[in-house]
C-alpha cells in the first residue's frame, strides 16, 4: 500500500553505515517522489546515498517557509495513483525540530499511512548520552530571543528541573557561546548541564558536569551542532 | 580509547535491518564487557545478532532495580584496562524510559567517553509519526496511578497542549484500554490524540484524530505496547 515514508538524513556527515539501517537506503531507493526542505542539498544527498539512482525520473516537492499552506495537500496526490511518499529532512529526523509535521498532519486526516524510519535525532541521541533522566523530559527547542519571554523561559525550565525532568534546549550555532556565558550567570552552580556537539561526527563531544565546573573550562562551540541538557 | 557504548535493541521483533546501522552490529561484536537489565534476555538478543560471537567469553554485569547503587561504580573498572562497555537495553534505547542513566552519569564523573548509538525509540519515532509539534515536546513518562497527582498530570497537560508543546505519554500496556477510555471522558472532545502502538514491527499502527473521531473507534491496544501523544 502506498505510504508516506519518513527518512532520516545524516547530521553533517555521510557515515551512512553509522547512522542508517539497511533498509531505509533500499527505502530510499524505491521511491520517486519526495517532499524536502531543499530541491539542491536534498538531490545531492540522495546521489551520495545511492550513486546509481536515477535523479532525472525523481519528483521533488519544495516545503519550506515559504511553501503556501494551500499547496501543501496537492503534495499527497501521488498517493492515489498508488506512489508512496519519502519525506527527507535536511539533517536527522524529520517533523522533530523542522517543518515537517504539517504534511504528516495532512496525511492523517486523508487516511494515509505514516511510516516512521529509524535514523539519528541529535535530541534524542543527547539525551542517552547526558546521563540525566530519561523517565521525564522537556524539549524547548530554540530558546526566544526575546528577553522577557527567554527569562520566562528559564524560570519555568528551573521549575521543571525541581520536579525531575530533564531539560533540552539549543540555540541558533553562531550564539552558543552566549548562550553557554548566560547559562553561567543564570544556573545554580551545582546544577548539572550536558553538552553535546558534532554528534555522530568524528569531532562528537558530549560532556556533563555542574556549571560550577563549566566556569572554569570554555569549550569551543561556535557554529558547531550542539544541544544543551540540564537536571 | 576505551569508551562506553550506549547500544539499542529492538522493539520486539528481530528486523536488525529496519532498525539498527550496520556499524552498531559491529560494535556489540566488538564487545566483551556488557551492562544489562537482564543476562538471559540480553544473552538471547546478543545471540540472535552475532549467532558467531562466543558467548562463554561474554562478561554481564547486571543493573535492575535490585542493583545496589554502591556497586556501580566498580562497574566500569573494565575501562581502567582499556576494554570498552556496552550499555543494552531490554528495549529500544538505552536511558530513556530506562534505568541506564545512573551509570552513565557515573561515567561522566570519571571522565569516561560515552558513545549514544542510533538505534529505535518507540517515543521519537510516534512524535515523528503523529504529525504534531516537534519543535516542542514534552515527555510524561507513565502516568502515575495515584488519582490526585494523575489529576494534576492532566491539568499540566492541558495548559502546554494551549502553549503548542505537543505531550508524549504511556501506560503499563495492560491498562492501555481503561487509559483510552479515561482519554475520551477527560479530554475536549476536538483535542487531537495520536495513539501509535507496535511501532517497527509488522502490526505497527499509528493513527491521529480527534478525541470526538476516536470516541467512534475502539482499536484493541491491550497489552500491545503503546504511546500517546495529545496536541
Amino acid at each position: 500500500m502506498a505510504a508516506i515514508y519518513l527518512l532520516p538524513n545524516t547530521l553533517g556527515q555521510d557515515n551512512f553505515d553509522t547512522i542508517l539501517p539497511k533498509d531505509v537506503v533500499a527505502i530510499v531507493n524505491s521511491l520517486t517522489y519526495f517532499i524536502v526542505e531543499n530541491e539542491k542539498t536534498a538531490r545531492a544527498y540522495i546521489k551520495r546515498l545511492l550513486p546509481d539512482k536515477n535523479q532525472r525520473e525523481l519528483r521533488l516537492e519544495i516545503l519550506d517557509k515559504q511553501t503556501d499552506p494551500l499547496d501543501l495537500p496537492g503534495f499527497l496526490d501521488p498517493i492515489k495513483n498508488g506512489h508512496s511518499i519519502g519525506i527527507l529532512s535536511e539533517a536527522g529526523v524529520p517533523c522533530v525540530a523542522d517543518p515537517g509535521a504539517t504534511i504528516v498532519s495532512i496525511a492523517h486526516r486523508k487516511g494515509i499511512e505514516v511510516r516512521p524510519c529509524v535514523g539519528p535525532s541529535s535530541i534524542l541521541l543527547a539525551l542517552m548520552a547526558s546521563g540525566f533522566n530519561g523517565q521525564q523530559f522537556a524539549f524547548r527547542g530554540y530558546l526566544p530571543h526575546d528577553r522577557p519571554i527567554r527569562k520566562r523561559v528559564y524560570q519555568a525550565m528551573q521549575k521543571d528541573i525541581r520536579d525531575g525532568i530533564t531539560q533540552i534546549f539549543m540555540e541558533t550555532p553562531y550564539r552558543n557561546g552566549k548562550l553557554l556565558e548566560e547559562l553561567m550567570n543564570t544556573l545554580h552552580p551545582e546544577t548539572k548541564l550536558c553538552i553535546a556537539v558534532d554528534i555522530t561526527l568524528d569531532s562528537e563531544y558530549i560532556k556533563t558536569q555542574t556549571v560550577a565546573k563549566w566556569s572554569l573550562e570554555h569549550p569551543d562551540l561556535h557554529k558547531r551542532p550542539a544541544i544543551f541538557l540540564i537536571d
